[in-house]
């Protein structure tokens, strides 16, 4: 009678897990069908479109589309207050008007350099440390700094509908990687805490690095220069150098994520092709073509065009981040 | 009565596969002894050295490693042959004389020009097209070309226990990457069907490459420049750079894997290290310290000190090659 008990609870809570809503914060509308449509379409043994779990990859931006990314790409925000801190063991490290500017934590300031000055602060916040070290540092600035107008904590700012894509996506075989312009090693410090992506499905923008031998001990040496920029015609690039393989789901968020969305969706066979557009003012940020951050503009244009699912933030999510929960 | 039967059997097979060789091609010996006892230690979950089955990460050279490398990287007969086959079509190709000793055929005329020379081979014949073609170019070669020594498939030449050691980590829980200078697109044309690595766990050279549209299709094309050279300190870099995780278990064979060696075990906790030392002539070739292939100088130098199991191939091989088992 016990063991039949304990069957009956097993057979309950496997009947109760098929039947849950996988994607709670997803309010019932296109995207929703659309995903679940298409995730049953490539699961299902008896569908035509099956595919092997081996080919299903799925790749995902990372600021905008993953957690917010407003008023500036957090990780520049990590930037600013490490050359600050650099500046106040060593003032001569604000050596230009721009790096004065980081060092005073003045933010604008910092940004009114364009690409040149951003690259500039980039190079002395992020070099000299060792890969180990500098991840110890991603992770202590996480942990104690501040959104600057919202008041919180950076992780707290990933999307709750998204961390529920990425564990549907898995739990139904998928593999799913980060493919971002930001710095693969700043996203890998808390890729697997926030999102349960682990480091070696982390691709990203990637700086110069030395492996030398210091003291005896082998260690890997962040250096000043770029090695490579995940971003835009990058992005495909990265994914066929570390994936080796087509995904069959792309998700982003604006135009550096365009050429991904059209290598993923230009294939044979069932593709998804996903845009998160930021149209809610109220518990986000409202932006897209005429955005500093985050351009959404010609990825829009094509999605029509493409069948990319195109989420209204303000209509299809029930919740943003998962403070809401609260 | 039938029930306990096939649960008898089920024990019988479990018993079987518990007490089974996992390495059965390795002779009785220091480096097959150590190589279980690693195992054990790191997979035991009372072992005070256990590792979760994510940080059990071992990378493998290629050429020389995992298959043989002489009288040239098989790689550099594709190379040749390609350049051959293209001058058939396009006699201009052959604009230099290493291009026209490629084009003849000539082997020794091809590698005369050393490095630059090699690069120039390489240049011509994995550009050009797109990373799909180039993959279906590698596997018609391999279904065809021969050895120029041996007369069989290259792939013929792979370890079987290197074959055995990969499955048997990989039964264990480690996932099992390939480093190697070879190119990336050449090693996975292959890598799944020789070595059962999937596309994402090969990490090689790779070249320049672009993504473009052509005639509406998205394509990512082969480009003549080298991008990353993965070899000596470059696959330390790598390594961090794709897998963003210090490897446990690190296998190779000549001087371009010391810093690898020396990144994977240079790291607090269980490591191991494992170089391959070709010293059998009748079964494959004997070669180390003077090889203009594979020169294993440094590294066999290193082993000592760093407890590195140096594999004696001729004592510690009961097979090298598959096809001795047939």
């Amino acid at each position: 009678m016990k063991k039949l008990t304990v069957a009956a609870f097993a057979m309950l809570a496997a009947t109760a897990t098929a039947f849950a809503d996988p994607l709670p914060s997803w309010n019932p509308g296109d995207a929703k069908t659309r995903i679940v449509a298409f995730v049953d379409s490539v699961t299902d043994p008896d569908s035509p479109d099956y595919l092997d779990p081996a080919a299903r990859v799925a790749v995902f931006d990372n600021d905008g589309t993953l957690w917010s990314e407003q008023p500036v790409y957090f990780q520049f925000l990590f930037a600013v207050d490490r050359v600050a801190a650099m500046a106040k063991e060593d003032p001569a490290i604000a050596s230009s008007p721009i790096l004065k500017a980081a060092a005073a934590g003045d933010i604008e300031g910092a940004l009114a350099g364009g690409k040149k000055g951003l690259l500039e602060i980039i190079a002395v916040s992020h070099s000299g440390l060792t890969v180990t070290e500098f991840d110890v540092a991603v992770r202590d600035w996480l942990a104690t700094a501040r959104h600057p107008t919202k008041g919180r904590p950076y992780t707290d700012f990933v999307y709750q509908p998204m961390l529920e894509l990425l564990r549907y996506l898995r739990d139904e075989g998928f593999t799913t990687y980060i493919v971002s312009g930001g710095g693969i090693h700043f996203i890998r410090a808390f890729a697997e805490d926030a999102y349960r992506v682990p480091p070696e499905q982390v691709i990203g923008s990637v700086g110069e690095t030395s492996f030398e031998i210091r003291d005896g001990t082998p260690v890997i040496v962040k250096d000043p220069a770029i090695a490579f920029i995940d971003d835009k015609a990058g992005k495909p690039v990265a994914i066929d150098r570390v994936i080796g393989r087509r995904p069959i789901f792309a998700g982003g968020n604006s135009d550096g994520d365009l050429q991904m969305l059209q290598w993923t969706t230009g294939g044979a066979g069932p593709r998804f092709g996903l845009i998160v557009h930021h149209t809610d003012a109220a518990r986000e940020w409202a932006y897209d073509r005429d955005s500093h951050i985050g351009r959404l503009d010609k990825a829009l244009d094509a999605a029509a065009g493409n069948g990319w699912a195109v989420v209204d933030m303000k209509n299809d999510w029930r919740v943003v981040h998962p403070f809401e929960l609260e």
